[in-house]
């Protein structure tokens, strides 16, 4: 009976601690202060909107300096995030792991002496899909992950999770602007594909042996229209059914997998 | 802002309902017999271990005789299940779609003159990863999907929703031994193919053309000893990193797309 499992979107057995934050989270000035001395990795910090608090400004300054993003946020939704209100206005999502940059990527695909294949993921906002592409493309020899900065879930602890081990291994590079990074990506040779379920040509119709990077767009909307016409070439992921798309990380195994059974031959 | 968010793992609005049941679950003896009589399916039943209430045991038989599986449980776990405790000794999960046949999933793949492809969820417990196998193997064509009727998830609400619909149209049909069902569909000409890391045959060298069955299995230990013995063939699928499996949804979607690529050449 050990296997025996509940709906796991209700919390069987309520929380014990609700005064906890969430995994990964820290909250109050001097803990941020201390996380950007001792150098971790800080993704987003959310910041009471419209303070103009001085030692408040200086702070988020200086998290901008060292790479986070700033999210002005409503106070009560900086409470909510924190029941116990001990936030002193501002909340930061602590990475669990260090981010790569686009070069590093493409220099470990020299190291191997392959072409590259880089997975660029635009505005995924769950992090178990993000999780499981990571562990999807570091299963499939893939060199890297691009996110972006905004509007995208970053390596948060349930990514490292879901990810079982491969933000250990996999770089994954934060961009401003992952329009800008695809055109750079093509300036240096590397093919954009992008996915639609319009596309003209069909995926098993497509040569991925070459310097690759593949685009997979948000659960929601798919890829945002000016990534979409950033693409060097869309293609279509062939369904067989009654409904129209896979979700985000089933359709990045498709596409990895089949760039992989293309380079084995 | 708006697509900012948090780790999802942790309620970030705490629950205003600590009362609510888990959706799709139903608790007392009124609600289980009108469910019954109104002809639902019943995907398991939670009893009081070691009741003898007659009006209880009676009630377990007509569930039974439904096709609900009968799970004896601790009254402190129902309590558990019941914040409120208004169980009276019985919670039953509600099924959020009908079970089929194996020989409906057969029937359609004659109907459409097509050769069958089967997948065999061997003990999944994660309703995220049934709902999304359900997605991609109505994406890829497949004739239905293969459950057994205890060690798993069901149909249940959650599967539904990440199902994205597959469960509307795609058959799910629960069987009591994983083990017999695959010599029946053996015994009927369905070749059936299990995962493993250490198999002697790669997926890219294996023909799936045929009549086929793919066994997916639990996401911590893989297949049972038992189905694994009575797979026709094991495959493995190519790790490149140096982690050293695909999740099981991930696994599935390579699998059933490769599959599928076969079957268009």
């Amino acid at each position: 009976m050990k296997k025996e499992s509940f709906d796991r979107t209700k919390p069987r057995f309520p929380d014990r601690q609700p005064e906890a934050l969430a995994e990964g989270m820290i909250e109050g000035r001097n803990a941020l202060t201390e996380a950007l001395k001792s150098g971790r990795t800080i993704d987003k910090v959310y910041i009471a909107e419209g303070s103009t608090d001085r030692s408040l400004v200086r702070l988020a300054a200086q998290a901008k300096e060292a790479g986070a993003v700033i999210v002005p946020t409503d106070r009560r939704k900086l409470d909510q995030m924190s029941p116990t209100g001990a936030h002193q206005g501002v909340i930061a999502a602590v990475a669990a792991h260090e981010y790569a940059s686009v070069d590093d990527i493409l220099a470990l695909a020299a190291e191997r002496g392959e072409a590259p294949m880089i997975v660029i993921c635009d505005e995924l906002s769950d992090p178990h899909n993000l999780g499981a592409i990571l562990r999807t493309a570091e299963c499939a020899g893939a060199h890297g992950v691009i996110i972006p900065k905004r509007r995208s879930v970053g390596l948060t602890a349930v990514v490292a999770k879901t990810s079982a081990g491969a933000v250990e291994y996999l770089p994954v590079a934060r961009v401003s602007n992952i329009a800008n990074t695809i055109r750079d990506l093509k300036e240096r040779g590397v093919w954009v594909y992008g996915t639609a379920a319009d596309a003209e040509s069909s995926l098993y119709r497509t040569d991925l042996t070459g310097a690759a990077a593949i685009v997979i767009g948000n659960e929601g909307e798919g890829m945002s229209r000016l990534v979409r016409e950033s693409c060097d070439v869309l293609v279509s992921i062939p369904m067989k059914g009654r409904i129209s798309s896979l979700n985000a990380s089933a359709a990045a195994a498709v596409l990895l997998y089949e760039a992989m059974r293309q380079r084995m031959q």
